[in-house]
């Protein structure tokens, strides 16, 4: 049996995921070399022999045997790495977003069509089994003509300061998830967004120029809507919900909870809080979209969530900061 | 419109709720008798000018306007008012059970049935629209032949030992209520009882001579079953659940709360309680088995819950008393 | 006891609601007069011999026994019948909204003001125990501060066409009630509205200048925001859900249902769907409105929704208009 | 990192989830050897180059390498596997039950002890993350004393006839899983069973001389209770659940469902069915009881399911089948 062979870029918390899945998994890919710069060689190596490591990714990128490259690293070397990859005429698995600049994502973008080599965003939550599984039916006409989307997202819980300076904003950061899933579901184009942002969770996000607390509103081509309320910190947990509704009726996708356990006592009934945070309500959907990257250099299946995917997302979160500074409707028109 | 005429004897809870229900709900029906033997006099005629009232019941039963007795002494008295409407020539409706003695129940039973005089009896449940609705299903095959019924069947708390003393105990007072429901959804008769008697809410329950947690198996002449499961005392509230299984599929009627709020917080979800007790949860099954009196009356409609509906009832619970005592499955033809 | 002696102006759907509530109800309370231009007084008589009856509002509100007038003709006649209850010094319940223009509803609630008379509105759902019971959690800061509030609420079937041109359109005959209850659990003031209007459910909508769909983000003075989801047909059914999300948690209201019965079969769980309309729906919140009302008039409680409370909900129904017309935020300091 | 190694006898179904789990989950553990007499070498030769594979049980049994043995076989060659790995020195994790023959079960259960070697007995479901989460809150008090366990466990298809001739009946092959269970969550020991058994599913089951259909009560040595409602086939799916009530509360385990999508349509209100079977519910059972065995091995844990464990369950097995067959209670005292 052949096997695809992999190259890992960053090994932080999705690295890592990505990494352990793959050696468990896919009995049709093998990781053969790793990158990142902070992470020590020697510890690498002592879990992991049989794997090239170097601080540098170029050289994992340029290995050899590399046919597709996994970029796990902070978003602002994202660019860099495709361009490498490019260059090195290597396969692309990238996490959101491709870049916090909308003219480096759409020309970069652009030269991966150009360059005829596969390319697949880490837009995990569509390969998430509840989402897809709602997805399936509505695609099925389960409930007719979809009229309304509705997204709750919420996190558990702030990142610290120094990481929200470099996200490029809620709306590039987390909204971004949801900005696909709402084009996802839906399978229609955004035309125009609407969106309000607060500070409403910690002063120190306002004074780092981003907001903590946001509601957008995504008008489709057809005029149909998708509304979706963010948080960065819901006490009860992270709050993944998505509720679609058409002409035949209507699909919710409820969250995955720690157990089943119900307890009843003399103040209530009570079941367990969701999942903690998207390593675990996401474990699956990591594992999934994998599948999908490997099924793309093996079996040379179309890319599940492509560049024009990306850049689309990235114009409705662009837009949506715009929607706030200007408190007006903002066109995706305007953007491009 | 010609209305049917009735007295109510007895205006403890039960007998207020049936007096109240009759003025607001049924234009078809008047109480045009009512008899108490420890409520004032003045005070009734106050809030009901309108009605006669008398301490002694036999003043409202042979009130010469009277059609129909609603029976709702305490169970000691119900024989001799059956007695009493028998020769007074009145239809009867009477709260369960006919008498705590099985030759009584059974020589009052064939009186009603030789009189040609109408009876039904208070097993209120079988007219919640819950369970009602769930036995519609049954009948019309929705889960194919029916194979277990598991009833739980829990009070929010101990009666007090004086009631409990008089009550003939658990089974007869509470569980055979259940008993009913059992032979109601079921559509069977049952042939083996074996039960288990505990005291685990408070020792002077045992004193009393009864118990307060039972556990009984119905077997019905088929061979299948029922589970009831009984405690004078769950923390959480009135348990009221019933769950069918058969052939092809499951019917569950879960519990009514307080409302459908839902609160989320650090701690977990929390839904509120059942509702209180059965003057709440059973609302509207007093209504509805009014109404079916009151058609027995005016329409001449069958009877929905006869004499031997009730002395079924009385028999399981002779054999699960009979049960408990003698660790042993008991036969119904044991009894009889 | 003395009694507070009422008229009742129009008996259609909920004239006669308030009609039954009243008479089996409220002992505090009596029906002395009713006028309806298109019910038979025959008929009425017939029914309800002892109340004055006539074709001719005037005739009711000015009967000397009547002390409060309750207004439940269509919308149109709202205003004379405030005009004419002021000048005959009757107390008024009147049904949602005061009138459709809002010079109109401005003028009469300055009217009631100095008349010194009280004046209730029918923003029904306030009285309703699910929705009462979350507001008095956030009152008592179960959940903190709060921030969002998302209300779905859509009708299980469209009503006319020809009640939709004489109803003001979608968002002050139908969404009015949502934007109070926004107001009313979030206990702000609305600064700002974003409306999107859509023709979805039938095309004889649009022409007849309305929309079935619509969705509606207010924001509040302090900046956070409602988001209000309405459509005129849900497939499902009545579609009355409300969710409220603070610093230390989430309420959720859920639908009330058919019943409380759980079927398991070959092709999944199901339940029963929600209660079909209004008058199943909101039952309870009929009579809670009435019997605050009565306590008005018998016992000087102050109003629990005061006609300013009805400008405010009418005034985001007017700026939500200008917004969809507009595709822009408007704020409710250009309508004033 | 010194691994603990081990031999798999027997890769059926759950032979080859043990096999997988411990190669892809437990860096302290290897398997150096399996045996099967039915798979073909190459085959296994070809995917797991690395592991010694024999068709006799005794080489693998006896490989010098391996400490411990994982027993996987049918359960009617258990007892010679588990008299091979104690004359050979070697840990045993064997699957449930040990033996059908309770003389059998007895004597291998005292080898053992005597053996000084270590034992555990396959009751995945105590692992389960769900039923395990609801003991700890049971031994945390969080529903005072236990008075009640009701397990239901039906299966969702009935298994070949073949297999149930071979099983050791409904009791030893099925409901012994629950019987564990009832001991694992109460902490108390059983002294009575009754039990009712029956045919619903297939005549060709009665003809092989068991039951389809059961209903067991346990008795506890206090007099409390257990009721355990087993069916070979419920239409629905897996059913898996389990209900404690204490003194101050009630804890629910429900089922795990295929997906948390809730669809309304003009029907009702659908969700998905529970998992399929023990492969799919009980995934994470499996992946935690080979942990537990691997640290009995590793760290010297003690055996969280013992011989006495496995004795225990089987005796109660026995005494429901006697129960059944002489329609009485049948005291465990008889059995032993």
């Amino acid at each position: 049996m052949s096997k695809t062979k992999l190259a890992i870029i960053g090994i932080g918390r999705i690295g890592k995921i990505h990494l352990r899945n793959i050696i468990s998994h896919f009995p049709k890919a093998s990781v053969v070399a790793v990158s990142d710069s902070q992470y020590p060689a020697e510890d690498f190596q002592r879990d992991y022999k049989d794997i090239f490591f170097s601080a540098n990714a170029a050289d994992a990128i340029n290995h050899p045997d590399v046919e597709g490259v996994v970029i796990c690293t902070p978003t602002s070397s994202h660019s860099a790495m495709i361009e490498m990859a490019l260059q090195a005429g290597k396969h692309i698995f990238c996490e959101k977003p491709i870049d916090l600049s909308l003219e480096r994502t759409t020309s970069l973008v652009n030269k991966v069509k150009a360059s005829g080599l596969k390319m697949m965003l880490g837009f995990n939550r569509r390969f998430d089994p509840d989402f897809s599984h709602a997805r399936k039916s509505l695609l099925a006409g389960r409930i007719g003509d979809l009229q309304v989307v509705k997204i709750t997202s919420r996190d558990p819980g702030l990142p610290p300061i120094d990481y929200i300076k470099n996200s490029g904003g809620l709306f590039m950061d987390m909204a971004i998830h949801d900005f696909d899933m709402a084009r996802y579901l839906m399978g229609k184009e955004v035309k125009t967004v609407y969106a309000q942002g607060l500070v409403l969770v910690d002063p120190a996000v306002g004074e780092a120029g981003d907001v903590d607390t946001a509601l957008t509103t995504l008008i489709f081509e057809d005029g149909t809507y998708a509304v979706i309320d963010n948080s960065r910190k819901a006490i009860y947990g992270y709050d993944q919900r998505i509720e679609v509704f058409g002409s035949k009726g209507m699909i919710q996708v409820e969250n995955n909870q720690h157990n089943r356990n119900i307890v009843y006592d003399a103040d209530g009934i009570h079941e367990s809080l969701p999942l903690d945070f998207f390593m675990d309500r996401y474990t699956n959907s990591y594992l999934s979209e994998m599948q999908h990257f490997i099924d793309m250099l093996v079996n040379n299946a179309p890319s599940p969530v492509t560049g024009d995917d990306a850049l689309k997302a990235t114009l409705i979160a662009v837009a949506a900061k715009k929607s706030v500074e200007e408190k007006r409707p903002v066109d995706i028109s305007e953007i491009q």
